[in-house]
């Protein structure tokens, strides 16, 4: 059995079965902590099994949920199988699975959707409740039972601490040259008792190289082999490629200005489109020797990490194209050297982004004139996705840049209006916008300034005059002339774009 | 001249000058950084004759305004001059005074509301400008030219580091038994040099006692013997009462399922009625060795450090009533002992309010029914006061307490709301909503279990009905409904307001 060789702790060999075996022994009811961050990581054969258990279950007319607790996105062999099944009664605390996001839109599936950084220390306090069983991914077993973790880590040491039962699944696919890449602090507490996290560089290792795991609350190993879900990466739009261009013009004058240093700072990007040309863009840039605290490793930070304009990247996952995965596969003792995957609890930590001055980019759905930013909604109702790690990132960072195309949906919806339809980076929280026609620095501006400035800068030519027509209006009408605001109209945009399909009147 | 014992660099004794002398070095259009937190410890002297140069100029048809920073709220002799004769530009990060208030809702005066914790590092970055002036009470300067603090801290060690020109006021009526109770920490830097700030307990001292100042950049020093603005000390009322018991019960429920140590946690308080209960409250209860993190030493705690119930006390401010100033002068060497004066980076610092684990308290104007919380603005547009600390501590708390009475204008207004008019807490930062009609424990709940929580517990009688009828119909008639929302309605009830006077239909 060639999954011996990485089941090395052979008290655990009496352990190994199917994934439907293991499936059984997932009660009804629990609460249940999966590895996944991104696509990366996530188990699959596990949680598929159990999808196929739930729907014979309800096939008999018995009802069976779990509620679901990741790092952050996983595979459609998790969320999508289990929200296919109905089999999740609340999942947190992020999720971008289309299924899931239909499920928690027509209300039959719960969603607490966090600040990444929260949801270790919320699980230690016992604000959820008892975590039952943990499913995890693992690249290997050591012989006293320590973990090879595989291509995420997200929450992995918290589940495998606070978990009764511990469920692996031990991929073949995941090579064991990962092994001396991951960082796992032990040394978070609960308060009274922390102590300063010791990382003050982006490359520093304060941890250790694999999860501790206790292999008396091991009940099952499954053996996989499979890849992990990978994007494929889509080359920059010309709209993405002049948001890149705002920002690396927008850095270039800080530099020249001497409010940042010629390495900038640590970059944090989000994933997709224009996150990918920013990075394509500082990788043709005149930028050097740059650093990464971040939460997935993408291509274009792989890309960057070659041609040297990086210098290392440190964050929880890898979130890759097939192509970037075979270039990172290929060349894993060069990214070995830079890269560092660390607990989604160090790499979105408020007390290490905060030290480290990190420069954090994040897209949004839309922002209103006084720089208000929805990260999470359509429409004030609908959820799209979630905050994820946007909200660490933006509230402690150096630099905080949210970015956007101006309109969407053919031109049916502008990415700047009146008023959000819902909040997830407050006003206090927001100093950057980026859409293609421009950028608003709203450093230093009260909220009429900065609705001045948006306007002039950010808002799509289509629907320029009409916020102007607002706030000119609400600078009128408003009883309080600090953020002037028609409240009967404040939403309308909304309300139009939801009966007619566009907010245009 | 007596002042000579409180200023005893003799080589600032050619400094000495009248307030109205000073106040003449202060060019237009400068940034001016001033002490001053809540009530105390801000320069009144120079302020005013500012204030009444700036109104001279005026009347010869000049123009005259300055951008004015402080710690926090002042008072009128600064704030209140300073708006009643337009000389203020644009006014950052906290203000409180009623004249400032119609300035900035008249739309007369540019107001920047933001997060405390932001404040030093921002004008470090460079992100205002430059800061031109500092005018800074203390208590006495010794013969280095270091500064006694006064009553706040705030942030002074950044305006002195950072100003050109220095002008202070040495207040006599400020005990120099003060000394010693400050602990100014000097290991700030800006990023990438930034490291761990070595403070793990409230009691922790860190830093120097005195304020380091150059005595080159000070070009006035004006005498003077003030009281700090000291608010009279208001009873709670039965409303507040009720609040502070809902909190008590559930502070002895999550000791007793050991979510909270017997001592709790470090406490932050915010300032009025509502906190003052809140601290009689725990006063009078259960729990021994109580400890605080906070902004400010009001009342409340000053009883607590007599009755032995609090150990010790961090804070950046007084803010106490003149019957607590009394007591606290009168007893001043025991309450050296058990407070810690710190600049408001520290007293507000992510890092420290995360690894202690804070437990903020803090009320604000309006909650919806998701949770999402409004501490500045009525209907959307005018400010009250300011967002202050409160988002640094809530984001960062062991648990983020928001408190408000159910209902507010003689029952005109409900606290509870549809949707706020103004996000400042979105729903991913606030866990705890207590009004006087009970408490909403919304950690782990989905945004309907949320809303149905908050309605059941915390809306007045006269509102309940009509928000349960909301809710409802919004679970009907909303496309999404992940966050059910009528967008039409949303606002209605402060458009109602606005309107008529009262949310009531």
């Amino acid at each position: 059995m060639p999954e011996f060789d990485r089941i090395q702790c052979t008290a655990l060999h009496s352990k190994i079965m199917t994934a439907e075996q293991a499936a059984e022994l997932i009660p009804e009811g629990a609460n249940v902590g999966m590895s996944g961050f991104t696509g990366s990581g996530s188990p699959n054969a596990v949680p598929q099994a159990l999808a196929n258990r739930i729907e014979k279950l309800y096939e008999q007319g018995k009802s069976f949920k779990i509620d679901l607790w990741t790092g952050a996105s996983t595979a459609p062999e998790i969320d999508g199988a289990l929200a296919k099944v109905n089999g999740i009664h609340t999942r947190l605390p992020y999720q971008s699975d289309p299924i899931g996001r239909k499920r928690i839109n027509e209300g039959s599936m719960q969603y607490i959707d966090m600040h990444l950084s929260h949801v270790a220390q919320y699980v230690w306090f016992g604000f959820f409740g008892k975590l039952d069983v943990a499913v995890i991914e693992v690249a290997g077993i050591l012989p006293d039972g320590s973990l090879i973790p595989s291509t995420s880590v997200g929450n992995n040491k918290t589940w495998l601490d606070q978990a009764d039962l511990v469920i692996l699944e031990v991929n073949e696919y995941a090579p064991l040259a990962l092994a001396g890449m991951h960082d796992i602090y032990y040394g978070t507490q609960l308060p009274p008792h922390r102590v300063p996290i010791p990382l003050t560089k982006t490359s520093d290792r304060i941890g250790e190289q694999y999860l501790r795991c206790d292999p008396n609350k091991v009940i099952a190993i499954v053996p996989t082999n499979k890849s992990d879900r990978n994007s494929a990466f889509k080359a920059p739009d010309d709209s993405s490629k002049r948001i890149a261009g705002h920002l690396i013009e927008f850095f270039k004058h800080e530099v020249k200005l001497g409010r940042l240093p010629k390495d900038l700072l640590p970059l944090q990007s989000g994933v997709g489109n224009i996150a990918n040309a920013v990075l394509a863009g500082l990788n043709d840039g005149p930028f050097e020797n740059l650093t990464s605290f971040t939460e997935v490793l993408q291509d274009g930070m792989l890309a960057m990490l070659r041609s040297g304009k990086l210098a290392n990247a440190s964050c929880t996952a890898l979130s890759l194209s097939p192509e970037g995965e075979h270039e990172f596969m290929k060349n894993i003792d060069f990214y070995r050297d830079k890269v560092v995957l660390r607990p989604q609890e160090i790499s979105n930590h408020p007390e290490l982004i905060r030290r480290l001055g990190v420069i954090a980019m994040n897209a949004m759905i839309e922002a209103d004139i006084y720089g208000n930013v929805n990260s999470t909604h359509v429409n004030g109702s609908a959820i799209m996705n979630g905050i994820g790690g946007s909200g660490d990132f933006a509230r402690n960072a150096y630099l905080s840049i949210f970015m956007a195309n101006s309109i969407a949906k053919n031109g049916d919806v502008s990415c700047i209006v009146p008023s959000v339809s819902h909040v997830d980076h407050t006003e206090h929280d927001v100093q950057i916008i980026v859409t293609d026609q421009g950028l608003a620095d709203l450093r230093g501006l009260s909220p009429k300034e900065r609705a001045r400035s948006i306007i002039a800068n950010c808002v799509h030519p289509d629907y320029k005059p009409l916020l102007q027509d607002y706030y000119e209006r609400a600078l009128f009408q408003s009883v309080g002339k600090h953020t002037p605001t028609i409240l009967s109209e404040a939403l309308s945009w909304h309300d139009r774009a939801q009966r007619t399909g566009s907010m245009k009147p």
